[in-house]
């Protein structure tokens, strides 16, 4: 697949997961929610309580903005697997056009976000790169 | 949920996201299919054409050994969401028991492998830390 037939895949799958480094250099990895706004995709860190471990991709987004975004699907056909890998700068919105943009995306992807709209910081990956890969059967 | 508890609801998913660090700090991330063997989590570089970006796991271990696997399972029902995460150190079996004992396990949990025995380079991640996290609805 080309690079726009991967982020059409991509932008359809209600979960991807986030990969940044920890300042020490160790990989941390999180499930998230995403939409694609212009050449970026976007996610918020939730209202729920938080533990260490959730807020910890903001500390490492700060110490290094290099992350990426794995979108997948997992189906007990092994001919019928495909991932898509978006790598780019991460930086955090707390207000601004750029929160408003990123929660309207969200809002528009999800139902559950119309339900309860979403209110905490929005992590902005601009995308780099966008690696693609499926199983030819 | 406890330890015990996050492992063995971990080993029952069939897939995971298994990072790793670029030797220029980056971070890779890329579905993998896994088993659980002692303290350790497996998975098994396939036999299929790879690009340049599927080997890229085993470099990224040769130069640091500090990896993480999210395992999680997406559902509409937000309060059904939970993911563990398994940091470690990882290093690559190409022979020996360490490779058999990984293979065993693959095929004893895959039916596809049974089909087709897997015959790649294995991925140890020695287990050193184990988190997880689950919506309280």
């Amino acid at each position: 697949m080309n690079q726009a037939e991967a982020m059409e895949r991509a932008s359809l799958v209600p979960v991807g997961r986030f990969a940044s480094t920890y300042p020490s250099g160790e990989p941390h990895i999180i499930p998230v929610t995403f939409a694609v706004v212009g050449d970026a995709i976007v996610h918020m860190v939730d209202q729920k309580p938080k533990t260490t471990q959730r807020l910890q991709r903001i500390v490492n987004i700060e110490a290094s903005p290099n992350v990426s975004l794995l979108v997948d699907e997992y189906d007990d056909d092994w001919d019928q697997l495909w991932w898509v890998r978006i790598d780019g700068l991460a930086r955090v919105a707390t207000s601004g056009s750029d929160w408003r943009d990123a929660r309207s995306a969200l809002i528009k992807k999800y139902a559950q976000y119309r339900e309860w709209p979403p209110a905490g910081q929005v992590v902005y990956l601009e995308i780099t790169k966008v690696t693609s890969w499926e199983s030819k059967g």
